[in-house]
């Protein structure tokens, strides 16, 4: 199990979202209170946009609670949009081609869940991948083949379409194998302009997801608080569990749905895996 | 705060403590039930001696529930005597050199807990250690500090004494700089041939320690348990926290005690800082 | 490119081949004499056999020449046959997963040269592994693939003619693929009992490979070194490059040739791909 | 021995100097031409000044040729004044505290060379140093040491006042020692304001280093070179050994000198130890 977050808004050093808030991400390293494991000590990654390049990504197999790398590049880098993530290996090596976020050209994605029994199925999930894609891949995660699935299935094209598709794919080769439940997500995927979220699972009983409110309604909710006024009124922050417990600053992702935070209107509609 | 395991006996692979048990030390890296923080991913030491050469050591600054090499390592080494040490830090740098057990010549020494106010007190504690020691000190902890005091106070002639004189000598120094609880410990010290654990704290609170009961008085409790007949009636482990339930098994060693596992009859002493 | 070393005889410390000599490999690591790369810094690997074990493995992404860890491991550790690799990466990640030598069951396998164009030919050259092998590979390298569809066309039972199934198959696909020269390959395969080292390459040119003189012939040649007593008559080294200049005590492998170390006569046959 | 790199003028990405040039720094870390070792693959850092902030740090101990996050980084960050540096250890430990460049406050220091019988003069040196700068002392380099002896000696107040003193003072207590010849060289320091590059050796006979011609000057020499026009009049490289070999555009720093890289006139001055 892992936790992971995605920013999208003015831009701001990333230790503000990595590591100054009460919970944030590498206090969740050490104390998720949410997830399926307390501690997700197997690696860190995050990846950011500045204008016009392709996004950097800094990976590292130590625990984010002790990477000092980590702290000195979130005080020195800012970024209007960037994805973060903190592993708990399901069994896959340790190693920085297994930490998210992955990259391809100017595509981020990450993962929180698993495909399970993935031993047993990803043989015929990675022949489905585009033999032009197949090169690219590095490591050895069920969440990497999933990205990679996703590309070949559109992702560049239509996001949604095609992570519906995806998911459609690895239900239904995973049915095939005999497996009841085949996958379980929660999923960031991005192009620098737009951050799509995923929230779905098989057996309906999904990872936690929550974006934070409008930074408009928060600012009317909270005039007290003078430190948002830092923050466009675009700015939204998708994360696995709230950063903190200000009243009505923190919303569930529901079940099966996806979120599309983007310039203009962001919108929330249901997600349904598609054959 | 980190947790250890001292082990003497017959001959055992390194993974039957370190790895196969219910509560083994790996399994302790990640869920400690005793200590004072529950993750203990700040690195992995062991050192271990086979007949007539200085103890062996491997050090890792990944955590223990995530080093392959480990693993390797425990199944294919078998040892008579053993020190193993998982990682929490008090703040000192993640780096191998700050990983127990500590080596000098035969000797190595692990620990569990602080000196309080270490910034403050270290050049006058380290302007104690002897000339001759001085340039064998590798890394930035207050314990290779406190292994390089006890050599200096004669650990290598009388073990006791010397820890005795260490700690008489940081309390001392702490008190001068105004720190009133200047100390808190579990130690473990050997040549090679015995077994010395303190446990000891400036405030008589000290961090758990426990050792295992007689393996002939155990086998004669537990007769069921064809699996202890691989011990010899000599075998003895130390511990931060028990690593199974079984009854009988387990005993606290008494707050400001020393224990002595040595061939022959063991011991168990008072434990006084001198000065 | 990377350099080798397999060692069959007298149980004796790792650190005899890997620290000790002029030009160990640890030595080779810096400065290797006869490879395209004089640095091999990429990562080190060392897998040994105890009687009626399967073989241990110890692999660090570290350069060898300042890993700590290996030099005590290699002082703490005796075996009768290991191999040990040191790697110089033509392109793939740097982490343990990519380091040799790879382990399936009681096999071990290393190798130094490279599939031509790999990331042209790899799909087609993975999608060849068995069902019943693909969830076992680990990393990214050519070697590994290669491993593999060894394992695949046989190695257990026949290891020869796998590896003559397996260059032969990489040939074609790589030709099908435009590749002209698509293998240039030495390799060390070992299930515990024997060592097979194979030289080949598409050109007819292959890196450099050797073999020690048998021991009673070079007992025999060099009576005044008495060290040499230590090592059985059976004991034989094959190595990327020899570890000194001893005269007579060092045979080039032929151009496409097998050697087969082995208990009683060792074997010298010619190699030939087989479709 | 290490090879070093101290950027100031127009803000630039890293990797322009790090990665792209023919000789850039990451060549070097495995191809130095002019350095006592051809390899320096014990570790890299990199620190960068960002306006009015204290500088930021990356410091990795894998060899700079095969760090991935140092060229995502390098690609990613723009500054207008930095330090990098790759290390060839001189037996200190391989980790991240020793790896160049040290920090303290606003400043950042980074050496080529080394102090000659560390280890017995060690433990004199390192009482010299100031109560309270003690404490930041991380690593267990000689480097380090002469960092914050610097300090000690005034360095933020009159800087090369205080490297004369801080060098006298090494060579005095080298000699009492009986080390003839104790202390060899190449310095950078900064505040983020100017740069102090120092080159001297007790033996006369300093590590090389460079220095870029003004890009003025440059620029007339070499009008056909159109990417100069993106480097202000003010930028300024000096370097262990040139990036290149453009004609008129290195220039050796003279024995026993130090160059100041500042705002308006740069200065060359001659350097002698002071008692």
């Amino acid at each position: 199990m892992c936790r992971w977050l995605a920013y999208f808004g003015s831009p701001i050093r990333l230790e503000e979202m990595l590591v100054k808030r009460d919970r944030s991400l590498i206090d969740q390293s050490l104390h998720a209170r949410q997830g399926a494991t307390t501690t997700n000590g197997d690696g860190f990654g995050v990846g950011w946009y500045e204008e016009g390049e392709i996004p950097r990504v800094y990976r590292s197999t130590h625990p984010a609670w002790n990477d000092r790398n980590l702290r000195e590049l979130a005080a020195g880098i800012s970024s209007p949009l960037f994805l973060a993530h903190i592993r708990a290996s399901t069994g896959t090596a340790i190693q920085e081609t297994n930490t998210h976020p992955f990259r391809f050209g100017r595509w981020l994605w990450m993962h929180n869940g698993l495909i399970r029994d993935f031993q047993r199925v990803k043989r015929e999930l990675v022949l489905a991948i585009d033999d032009s894609l197949f090169p690219n891949i590095e490591g050895t995660t069920d969440s990497e083949v999933m990205f990679y699935l996703a590309l070949t299935f559109g992702l560049e094209d239509e996001p949604v379409g095609a992570v519906e598709r995806m998911v459609g794919f690895v239900e239904e080769i995973g049915r095939k194998h005999g497996v009841e439940l085949p996958i379980q997500m929660t999923v960031a995927a991005t192009d620098g302009g737009s951050i799509w979220s995923f929230r779905y699972s098989s057996e309906g009983d999904s990872r936690s997801l929550y974006f934070s409110t409008r930074m408009d309604d928060l600012k009317a909710l909270h005039p007290e608080l003078v430190e948002l006024g830092a923050f466009s009124d675009e700015t939204r922050v998708i994360v696995s569990e709230p950063l903190g417990d200000l009243p009505g600053a923190w919303n569930e992702v529901p079940e099966a749905h996806v979120g599309i935070v983007q310039p203009g209107e962001d919108e929330l509609r249901p997600f349904a895996p598609r054959r």
